[in-house]
């Protein structure tokens, strides 16, 4: 119940301020607006004149800054993350912007995704001497460009040549003495946008920061885009090694992203609303009412009902306090426990026949107690419905799955989930009905958790989770 | 934006553990699903043979409690208080439970409610030599017990006669040496309910404490009604002046109570739903979509579309991580910040004719500010529909209410709310609508705020929040 | 090692400040200077016109406040108290001043000692139908002055009553909307000195916080009087039933109170001096050096090489950071790491003949420790030398001591202790020669720890601690 | 007043555990030791079977750990260090042992000292691309070593390369999976001592920290030597390019280091206690008692007493409770409260002519305000005396001075000197009168900050501080 989900990963947010904006407001608010992909640690990064100050802890934002420290954090441009990770690695060393100085000067870096080849370039790198004190993967982009920064007149250039090297998916926000740059892989795995208010360029991994803020949304960075802000030649583009097909993490949508996020020119809800249409045409069934499963069955529940014509219920009550503080119940009260985080709404449930939509199925474990959660209020039957294909198999690419042997769709058939789950029928949306929902999306993408094929190779078998 | 609600008092807790149960994480969990009673303190008081330990703090529950402090809370009965407060009384000497040494021995108690005539208490017992720490109601119901209990030969008859001194609304739970007491004012105004665990007994403002911890609802506390729980004689009921009318607070069903619990025999979400069906019949309007405000609009905008057959959707996403540290915009950003709270999702708005539905209007800020949010989103018609009468009074038993002049309702007619809220039409369900939606509960009601009609004579005027 | 001294309790500070004294910041250094009197927690109460705020936390006195905290103590009195107490009562709920509201407005009291009828009363005000919330006296106080108020026309007029009443040792600050009032109990046992700066007057357990501050110390207050300084009146004093002796705690000059401090006319360093002078008188003893044990033996160390001429020399380097949060070390290495605290300093011992100078044995755990670390340091004999009657009774008066059974010399004869602490001689001050090293204090002296015969009759025996 | 001194540095801690200690609070009672030789950050670093697990943070010893923590920290070799910066650098990211992984593993290093050409060598590393995350010499230093890691095959080999590189004053613990190694530069500047305890090793900063652990001192790491200690080969000594003339550092014995400490077979109090016999020789003077400046002073003022005859006599009370977080009193106070840290014990000092005794004068500002506070107290001369000769020039070798012009020594004649602190006469003792206190240690000394003659070539100028 507590963490059967694929986690999110990390969230990044810059800012080049050309008016008199207040810096590191702009910032706070923008991690405010992305903390749902990232609520292990925050932090933000300025620029002034030059010399970069930073504030990092691990924590929510809105519990790390306040404003003294936001207005400590004073300067023309300034970066921002939101992390998540896996216990592991869990240390408030890792927590990002990442800020190191170089030949150059200062820098900061930002960075949501995961590098394939990470270990394998740790290890190259420490062969020729470079220490690490993070296990993230900004500490080996930073010393990736900072080496090849010697050999180019520009950190684009060297930023050119460490894209033609790091394999994965990144979304990378960076600040030096006089750039603001972003970035995004090859493949365009992770979303990263680009807005303007006045004459400042904000960038994001989700277009809701910026309606937070009053920033319009302009465009995606490209896949292998590198966009450069500075003070004399206002905004560059650099396209570096496109592919032909680009590879955006199909997650986004169906359960990572905010829904009122706009990615590629496609709002997210309206995805996750067509996905709940699709369902029904794949999987229709007879049933008394629909419930979502909050918050990220909604929009599927809602398009499921506007195509079925069956009414769509509030079904439960999600408590909003649960956190990370929060002391999970030990083994005894664990079956209980359900209800202090999902707590059923018994009026519109009892003696129905329910059609309950979430947007995936991990472990499984979730999903049969949240059927028994029906059950117990009353309901007659229960019609699971999954707005995400089966998943099968691991993502490298900056999102935290279960080992394969712990995904259920990995190693049972339909059937046997189904009865894992307690319920009366399973129905997962199919490959082509979810990439159907992205019609309109200026943008290919990527299936690899359902399907085992993956755009990028895989160098580093046991890097998974956000670094 | 910020606080255009009224806000929430505070919640209660209790059990009286004859089984192994782990009392303490009992009281935790309870606590825990009462959050939103009150976000400002908390507070768990055990009894471990007569001695009482305690802790409470500002902040939230999980915040507060970790598995060292619960395990230290060892006992076999307890008592639990979260508290909201207005800003004045912020202290943490106000926190609760209080806990006291009195001629028996020690005691325990949390109060939710607030006393009419407190202040009139508070001079007549300090004109006798008593003093006071704190500002709540909860010293002086314990000096009055205090002081009575030297009369009669038990806390329950104490507090019978405390009963008939001491005006408004409360529920309260006290813990003794060797019993556990939960009283309800003669109007039975605010919520309390009993359960039992096996052949333990609970007590929560709320039922949904009890569906977190397998807790069986038993029923209501009736008003005026004194339960004592003992080792000796388990359960004892004591009925004191009942009134011929009872007067629960109609706005416990409309706004503050969780959806999921069960007052009175009425499930708070079932007189939500019934509340936009009456207001759809009152208050009926041709438009495309309809949008509850989410989260305490949208138990009656289901109900508004079932009734109407308009199709209910999404409107806005609701970020969860807007706490008691965020840092809310300064003037400069506030206007466009009403966007961190709640972004619209544009799909679903644009170029629609929308029915806005929300729980009640305090102040008309906050609406005005979301009916233009619906508005920039593209919105062509925005129809107001509200689920409660208007506000016209203030509260004296235990709800935080603006001043008069500040009611938006008390100082404009109709068509100048409409106006100033910028929606094409407003409609606010009539104190008679509001009333069918709360048949079957086993009460009836206070509509003060409404009204200005209380059921109780209001001693001293200027004690309203919760104490 | 870690705890094997008699505690000292608490102290009292407070101004009435009739200039443009910054009143918190005068506080906060006064409390400081008294740091050595309670580190458990500490306390500031200011009156602002009438309303008192207050801050009071566990803790050191420059832990709890900050700039931002003094800036809001913002008053035109102020008092301040610091704490230390035996575990039992660690609760912030104990910690002082005690800020009440009673028939006359609020008032906040600050209690320096031990009420010997405090159980007692408590029981006759519970009898009564009081309640109460901590277990400090300053509770009891100021439940019976509240109480008296309602009789008399003024607070002082009740004090005085309240003053019959009780039995003890107190130095008290009281703080009300118009008024500071200083007492003192009949037999003076606790210090308390007045002082002024300019107009205003300040009230201190000990004279070397006026040091700090630039105020003059004026006089004594005088066994058994209140002194009352208001806007109209300016200082009154009221003399209540002063003793024909009265009996200050000798130990506050052998070991409690700060060696610059002046008490009753005589600087304690003084006192402490004359008492090596008079050790040597008594026990003689042929050696090499003289050592002081830092710091409390540092005094009579001085006085010994004086009448002795024997040099005395730096023996031990004590650890300025051992503090309340230092975690001690655990059984196994107990005996190694006294060297944490005290280190003795090889060059001037080894090889001599040493007299070792404390100021008092209680249970000789501690004196056994620093003997065998001499001798581990190469001296060829120990002579113990000690600045105090041996201590065998127990302090009623707001000095923690330990049970009769662990006081040493109450179980042991001389011989015996010399065997115990390994020392080749030992050689305690007579009471006679104690009290001549008082000469010229304006006072008399209690020695009821090392005699049994207490000034004041013991109602409660076990209330022992500084309440 | 409040930084009135020349400031000191780091402390390092190093633990190879052979037996079955408690690594972990082996490590934390040697730098609780150690405390004062940094105030302001502390960590802890263990070696679990290659693992690296660690703590630091900003603060004290005794409130950065607690048993939690050090049970956590469980290995079976360990490392630690106390900080102390100027205000610049107060990063929690500048607090050590820092910790890497490198190519053959994980490392942790500790490190007290500067080095003197470490810009240099940060421009050199940077321009090869290396990345930098904090500002100490320790990240220098790890990246220096990674880099010959690879040329070499072991890890002390590589450190004879780096040490061939470095310039400056250093005293190094690092760790390594299999090997903990110790080092001195090569002129032996920062002290660093080995001890041993049945078969476990120990290093540390200074000797205090074996009392009070038990552990015997076994002798000095020499000048350029390197100690490795592994389980295979146990203890080997590698020296490298020693100098002909070694120059450890004249302050540690004049003032940093602990008075029970023994560095290079000299214990320090006898250091300083043979200065004030030599200060009586080069500055007699008539007066009637001697008193030493706490604490720093009191050693030389008992030398002087020795040799002079006249009784030294305790004439100041220092508060032991003036620390990190203690508020200093703002410009308008801050004449008054130099009180607060040091008070006049009066009976000692009136009509007393006083020869006052402090190891160093740095600013002059101190000095003069303790001169006036004897006079105060009724001193009727006063006549100082310092241990130390008067300090002219900069330090670069890890001991934070002021810029020169603000060095009183440097821009004033000793006539002035006396005038500017009030003094009727000043005499510092000569420099040879200081090199003839360290008779019988086994080095030669650096007397630059006297002199202006450093034994290193100064490379980059504006590097001072402990790095
Ligand atoms: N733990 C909870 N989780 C979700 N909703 C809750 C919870 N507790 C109370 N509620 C409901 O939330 C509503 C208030 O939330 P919402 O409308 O989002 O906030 P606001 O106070 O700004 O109006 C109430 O109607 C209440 O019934
Ligand atoms: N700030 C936010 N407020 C509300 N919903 C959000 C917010 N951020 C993200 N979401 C959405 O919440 C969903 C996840 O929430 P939910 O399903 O309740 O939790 P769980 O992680 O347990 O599945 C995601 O689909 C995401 O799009
Ligand atoms: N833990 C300790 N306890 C007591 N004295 C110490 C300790 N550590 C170091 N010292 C000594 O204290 C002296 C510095 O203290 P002091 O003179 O009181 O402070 P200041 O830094 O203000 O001069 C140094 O000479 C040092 O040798
Ligand atoms: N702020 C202070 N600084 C130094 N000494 C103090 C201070 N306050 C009190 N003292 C003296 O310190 C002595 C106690 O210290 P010490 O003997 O070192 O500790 P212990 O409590 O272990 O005996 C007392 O005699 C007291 O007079
Ligand atoms: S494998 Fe799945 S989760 Fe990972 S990027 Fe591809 S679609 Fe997203
Ligand atoms: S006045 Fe309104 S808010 Fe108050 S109790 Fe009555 S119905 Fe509830
Ligand atoms: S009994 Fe001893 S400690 Fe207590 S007041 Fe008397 S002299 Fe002081
Ligand atoms: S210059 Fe002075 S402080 Fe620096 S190392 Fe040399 S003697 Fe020590
Ligand atoms: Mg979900
Ligand atoms: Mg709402
Ligand atoms: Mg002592
Ligand atoms: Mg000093």
């Amino acid at each position: 119940m507590w963490q059967d989900k694929l986690q999110e990963e990390c969230g990044v947010f810059g800012v080049y301020n050309n008016n008199e904006f207040d810096t590191s407001r702009m910032v706070y608010y923008g991690l405010f607006a992305l903390q749902h992909r990232g609520q292990e640690s925050a932090g933000i990064a300025v620029n002034n004149n030059g010399t970069i100050v930073y504030r990092k802890e691990m924590g929510m934002v809105a519990d790390i800054f306040d404003d003294n420290v936001l207005d400590y954090l004073n300067g023309h441009s300034g970066i921002g993350h939101v992390r998540y990770s896996t216990t592991g690695s869990s240390l408030v060393e890792n927590a990002q912007p990442l800020v190191i100085k170089y030949t150059k000067g200062h820098m900061a870096l930002a960075h949501n995704g995961n590098l394939t080849n990470a270990d394998t370039l740790r290890k190259e790198l420490e062969a020729k001497g470079t220490i690490f004190q993070t296990t993230t993967d900004s500490e080996v982009i930073a010393a990736l460009l900072s080496r090849a920064r010697i050999k180019y007149n520009s950190i684009e250039e060297a930023l050119v040549e460490v894209m033609s090297i790091i394999k994965g998916a990144y979304a990378l926000v960076i600040m030096t003495p006089h750039k603001l740059i972003a970035a995004r892989d090859p493949f365009g795995m992770r979303p990263l946008v680009m807005g303007k208010k006045e004459d400042s360029f904000v960038f994001s991994s989700e277009s809701c920061a910026f309606d937070a803020l009053g920033v319009d949304l302009v465009r995606d960075v490209d896949p292998g885009e590198i966009i450069v802000i500075s003070k004399e030649k206002g905004l560059e583009s650099i396209q570096t090694n496109k592919k032909k097909q680009s590879a955006m993490c199909s997650f986004e949508y169906i359960y990572f992203a905010r829904p009122d996020s706009v990615i590629e020119s496609l709002e997210v809800y309206e995805a996750r609303f067509r996905a709940g249409k699709v369902l029904f045409e794949e999987h229709p069934v007879e049933a008394d009412v629909i419930v979502g499963v909050p918050d990220s069955g909604l929009g599927a529940a809602h398009g499921f009902a506007a195509a079925s014509g069956i009414p769509l219920v509030d079904g439960f009550m999600k408590n909003r306090y649960v956190g990370r503080t929060f002391i999970a119940p030990s083994q005894g009260l664990r079956e209980l426990a359900v209800h202090l985080k999902l707590n059923p709404i018994r009026s519109q449930i009892n003696g129905k026949r329910v059609i309950m939509i979430d947007d995936s199925i991990v472990r499984g474990t979730t999903s049969r107690r949240i059927v028994n959660l029906l059950r117990e209020a009353g309901a007659t039957e229960v019609h699971v419905r999954v707005s995400s294909p089966p998943v099968k198999y691991s993502c490298y690419f900056g999102i935290d799955t279960p080992e394969r042997e712990n995904l259920i769709a990995s190693t049972h058939s339909l059937d046997e989930i189904r009865d894992l789950i307690c319920a009366d029928s399973v129905g997962y949306i199919s490959r082509e009905g979810l990439l159907s929902t992205f019609k309109g999306a200026g943008c290919e993408f990527c299936t690899g958790c359902f399907t085992g094929n993956y755009p990028v190779e895989i160098v580093d078998e046991e890097a998974k989770g956000c670094q």
